[in-house]
């Protein structure tokens, strides 16, 4: 499959770029706005990206993204079910087909015993689909932050090929 | 003046990492997330930076960030007051005493005569001020969007830099 050599926003790019069914959005933590640039980086990327919210602060999240208070009391922002509520908030605020999500701890500081620096959790939302992946990325918080990113527009990539259907997306239909 | 010599964001780190009371956020269309990406680089950027809307397409713009529909009937998305409305209207979403905006063409796409590619309205809101200035930024796609992220970011330290007064933030109060 010829998009496995792609960067993975390319890969988005090629398979959104000529239809305009499937938009995608963003709820950025730890990322601060990565996924976001790596997407218009690319010209024409208005086809399919409506947007983002990047919601570094906790009040953001809960303000604007509609997460729950109580799951950053219980789970706290670094979460699975934060990273959930984060995706199903931007895809509902953005009105997208697909929206990702991370939040996690790029360090260098700020890191746990049971959150360390490196972890990060990426969510997804779709119509019918809402689930959260945990990693702990290597490296310093530059490359943590661009594994972040990477996965996040992969997770895109994966989920609009999937709603594209058996044509694989990177046949004009 | 030491900060000169450093690149905005760093600038902008330095002015407001050592407080919390200054909080700045974005409202990025043209630049698509590139302004945050630059600030969160910086370990320790949660001190002040709250967090951003991605406001690429004008739906979000309206829906998020509250931009008045008349805006963009007759003066388009791109354009002076557009960029204001985006700055005020990201500062009160987000809950910032600082916001800047960005919403131009990154080409190599969508120019005209009248606002052709490289034009970029970049707009800034404090309690006490909003404007937009109007640039037209030579290059390719990534050197538009670049010039306009160092701009906007260059702006936000500079209104960051006179709410903290005459010890120029580089001095620990």
């Amino acid at each position: 499959m010829e998009h496995d050599a792609l960067q993975p926003d390319a890969d988005l790019h090629a398979l959104l770029a000529d239809q305009t069914a499937i938009t995608v959005g963003t709820a950025e933590s730890c990322t601060g706005g990565h996924i976001g640039a790596r997407i218009v980086n690319h010209a024409g990327s208005s086809a399919y990206f409506r947007g983002g919210i990047i919601a570094y602060a906790n009040d953001v999240k809960e303000d604007v993204l509609g997460v729950d208070p109580g799951i950053l009391e219980t789970d706290g922002a670094v979460s699975e079910r934060c990273a959930i509520a984060m995706a199903t908030g931007a895809r509902r605020v953005l009105d997208t087909t697909i929206a990702v999500s991370t939040t996690g701890i790029a360090g260098p500081s700020g890191g746990s015993d049971r959150k360390p620096v490196g972890i990060v959790y990426i969510g997804i939302a779709t119509a019918d689909i809402t689930f959260a992946e945990r990693h702990v990325f290597d490296g310093d918080r530059a490359a943590i932050i661009r594994a972040a990113a990477d996965r996040a527009i992969t997770l895109l990539a994966d989920h609009a090929r999937a709603l594209r259907g058996p044509g694989d997306g990177t046949d004009n239909a």
